[in-house]
């Protein structure tokens, strides 16, 4: 049932939702490559001394199931571990990973996408404004951050087309021109689950924050750069965002990731006290990005640490809430790309070609400087030491090929 | 039970939620200053040959009422009208607004924020780049808009505290401060409901727009000015804006707003052909904003019109669409505060005191640049023509004083 190289071992057991033979939704988790068919396993009595009721496995998001708090919800994650450590329940619950059909895991309220990598703000600004201002006045004083498009969500394995729009023409002096965009990209993020709500005009502190946080998914936040540059002056990206976003289909918690805590940078200047914490802290999850192009093969774009963040997700959450924003079960907050120091950790193709100027050469001969026609891009996620591994699966989206 | 002032004529049956002493929600409609619960009108089988399960309206949103799409809505909306211009159907159904309590009408999934006011967009210009450059390269070639926060968007007649957050110091070597804004504003906005879905990838052309609109309410979008200024650059508002915003609660009909429909303003330089119009229209809908202080004056702070708005709303739907977007029933598509030609006519604190420089003064000797604790902001809407008014009602929130 267990490979070493497995992202979903014993330790992790994640939460997604899926279907078989488009059957009706469930609550899963996964061991190996076995999903566990989670309402199947309540009606054998599993959880029945959690005093759960067993249609909240039956359902098409996790949203009420993270409603029922950490208490109950880490209770099942260690009932299942439990279980699977003694014995292998056999096939009426357990569906090769093969078989099913996965599912956006969360109705997603709302969206916000932070931009929390120093090294991606610090290079969109030498590339689009110069070297010695590339980061802005505001950056290192508060987590900089939009809302998005929640609809436009989709779970890893669904494809789209390439988007038209509004863009500047190539000669100054002409009018903007309507097109399919020539600079579609992919932006390597790490997205945080809510998991518990916060009533509209109380803030959340930094201490408090990760009790908000149900778990983790792989993010690619699907960008058009030419429509974005045009229009985000003065009110920020929209058209340029809003037509595709992606999430990994399995929900990793707090709780699997707890081993993987690590030190997050040191701040200067010094933060505002709401954005201060008594126990700094981030994660070390390995990030990874690969193109598979419409021949198969496949050639590695980048790989980059969700540790590499200047934010943590604490004071993003922190800072959204000090005014009073309610956060709810199931809202989503994007980490923003994640680029690490050197130029084979940056998170985008945009940092990856420096704007098209240094397109990429891989050894078959292939080149790239943004995402082309039949493309898929695939973001993989893990967390590693000695002998455990938790990991994220992938997200995985191809551009269709025009028609 | 018909004033000729009143906002809910015959002409109107604008849908919106309500309960009484806390019991169960369940839509109603609103004839002079009647509620009519329509689950109850529903029972005495007045909807029967509609084929409209009863169950439909008993819910906490209208989103299931407005997915059946046009013709069923609109001949539940024509069966009330007919039903009451003939007779009153008494206590049983019939409940004074007094008596009623009010709800967020909508179940709101992503909410969208245009700037298509070009008196408002060159004020904000003036005010904070030069005269010469007040409106920027794309205004007049796109609809402006933004994503912002669907979840703390509440109905009138709640209330909140003033909020806090980081913003700069006035002694420009200081570092950034963290403290209440100093600069709470209202915005005199108009909502569009979405009424129909579009696939994610499928784009809704201008000439289809129309049918993919249920109704309008008010909307004012509360700002932190000062909030909103240091963090805005460069991904747009966020803190500034997602702490409240509030709606009217009844939604009124594209169809009660046809005989109000209304030249909207020429276009210069042309748009591209996405955005234009074989049939250009907007809607002549006043509005009025007042502000009522703690002792109970109240005082206009202007009046403007929804036909001032630069670009429509079938346009905004079609450039929100273009790159194919997904819009959902209940999204709520703002259309930036209104402002008109003249002084009287702007439609925030930030345009009527310049950015504070010129203070409003009122008969009585109150004068505001902002808004103050205990101020209560009303903005009021309707469309008029000779016997006929269709009005909205009002979106009136208080600001608590600080404890």
């Amino acid at each position: 049932m267990m490979s070493k190289n497995n992202n979903f071992s014993i330790q992790n057991i994640p939460f997604g939702i899926f279907s078989i033979d488009n059957g009706k939704k469930r609550l899963g988790t996964i061991i190996g490559e076995e999903v566990i068919d989670l309402y199947g396993l309540a009606k054998t009595g599993a959880f029945d001394d959690l005093k759960i009721k067993k249609n909240i496995f039956l359902k098409g998001f996790l949203n009420d199931f993270i409603g029922l708090g950490k208490p109950k919800t880490n209770a099942v994650r260690e009932r299942i571990q439990n279980i699977f450590s003694e014995k292998f329940l056999g096939e009426n619950i357990c569906f090769h990973q093969s078989k099913v059909q996965m599912h956006l895991p969360i109705k997603i309220g709302d969206y916000t996408d932070f931009y929390s990598s120093e090294q991606h703000a610090t290079n969109v600004g030498i590339m689009f404004r110069d070297k010695a201002n590339a980061l802005l006045p505001n950056w290192k004083h508060l987590p900089v951050a939009y809302h998005g498009r929640a609809s436009s969500i989709f779970v890893s394995g669904t494809n789209f087309q390439r988007p038209k729009g509004q863009m500047l023409s190539e000669n100054p002096n002409a009018p903007p021109v309507f097109r399919a965009t020539r600079q579609l990209d992919f932006e390597l993020e790490v997205a945080t689950i809510i998991g518990k709500q916060n009533e509209n005009g109380k803030n959340i502190s930094t201490d408090e924050a990760e009790d908000y946080v149900f778990g983790f998914v792989l993010f690619n936040d699907w960008s058009a750069r030419d429509i974005q540059r045009w229009e985000y002056a003065p009110l920020g990206p929209f058209l340029g965002k809003n037509f595709f976003s992606a999430v990994s289909p399995w929900v990793v918690t707090c709780e699997a990731l707890a081993p993987f805590k690590s030190v997050a940078p040191e701040q200067s200047p010094a933060v505002l006290p709401y954005l201060k914490e008594k126990n700094r802290f981030t994660y070390d999850i390995q990030l990874e990005v690969f193109l598979e192009t419409k021949t198969g093969a496949t050639h590695q774009l980048c790989t980059s640490n969700f540790k590499n963040l200047y934010w943590t997700v604490s004071q993003q959450i922190a800072h959204h809430t000090i005014n009073g924003c309610n956060l709810n079960i199931g809202d989503v907050l994007a980490s923003g790309t994640i680029s690490g120091d050197t130029p084979d950790s940056f998170g985008s193709f945009l940092e990856l070609s420096w704007n098209g100027k240094n397109p990429l050469y891989f050894s078959d001969g292939t080149s790239r400087s943004f995402v082309e026609d039949g493309d898929t891009i695939i973001i993989k996620g893990f967390a590693e030491k000695k002998d455990m591994r938790v990991g994220f699966g992938e997200v995985r989206n191809k551009l269709l090929i025009e028609k």
